[in-house]
């Protein structure tokens, strides 16, 4: 279905990047960007709560009806990643209970999707980004710019799944 | 204030334990106890959900002041420890947003708040438990018990604080 928003996810317990991003099937919308922060002096909970609020408010305005959410690399900093991981199931469990259908990519698949191989340096993403939104600059801060990512990496796997399967619908006509 | 109920918590996706203690300054009452499971056939969104949703109903029907979660030991296996952080993420805010204070307690506090030293085998540590709280047998299953330990672990520190407290106050009156 063209046209639908979908938003992406970069997520964080002190900043969270969301892009929310529409696709025509030809050209790239982009409604919102931004990033969700809160205080390392507040409590974890209270900050899980901030979160929750603030992206409940912003799926609420744009309805997207999907998600790219960006998932976790564990082996470079355990200890860092558990706070990132709480914030996390924050994030699936506010998409899930507004009806968003949430998909999961590693950093290498979003990478992947957006400048065609996994190794890329992050500014070359960045201005691949810029490019295939239309927009005038790389997008700021990072963490919004990844998310923006992952809302284009998501938009690339579900146009292929659906490309796929109409081929299979070809392929394989009902009887 | 004696005789409130407290919750104690054994974060996981797939069981989450759970136990109700009330503590009235001399013996301890258990409420409740169990776990929360959710099928690994679903997606995790939706097994957030369901953690949400039934750790929620069980929030309302004994509302506890106050909670003592297990936090995570990272070093073991990183990878399964995010989805258990995840899982951990929804019952910080599952609890936040029902106004129950969190206190997070490493496995190693909560040993050590149930024995005496942290080196004890598991099964030392659910029999303590069992006696402490006065049940006829070991609660099972391990995640119940992990998470009544939770529970005897944040009023063994609790009661504490509140006893320094008391003779901070009689040390340092009121002008």
């Amino acid at each position: 279905m063209p046209n639908e928003a979908i938003v992406g996810i970069d997520p964080g317990l002190t900043h969270t990047g969301y892009g929310i991003v529409t696709f025509d099937g030809n050209r790239f919308t982009v409604l919102d960007f931004g990033v969700i922060t809160t205080s390392p002096a507040k409590t974890t909970p209270e900050r899980l709560l901030e979160i929750e609020r603030q992206l409940g408010g912003i799926i609420e305005r744009h309805r997207p009806r999907e998600a790219g959410v960006e998932s976790l690399f564990f082996a470079r900093n355990a200890k860092t990643a558990l706070p990132v991981a709480e914030a996390r199931g924050v994030i699936l469990l506010c998409l899930a209970s507004r009806n968003v259908a949430c998909f999961d990519y590693t950093p290498l698949e979003i990478k992947q999707a957006v400048i065609g191989r996994g190794r890329a340096e992050k500014r070359q993403v960045q201005q691949m980004v810029r490019m295939i939104l239309g927009l005038p600059r790389v997008p700021e801060p990072d963490h919004a710019a990844d998310a923006l990512a992952a809302a284009v990496c998501h938009l690339h796997y579900s146009h292929r799944r659906r490309m796929l399967e109409g081929e299979r619908r070809v392929q394989q006509p009902e009887r």
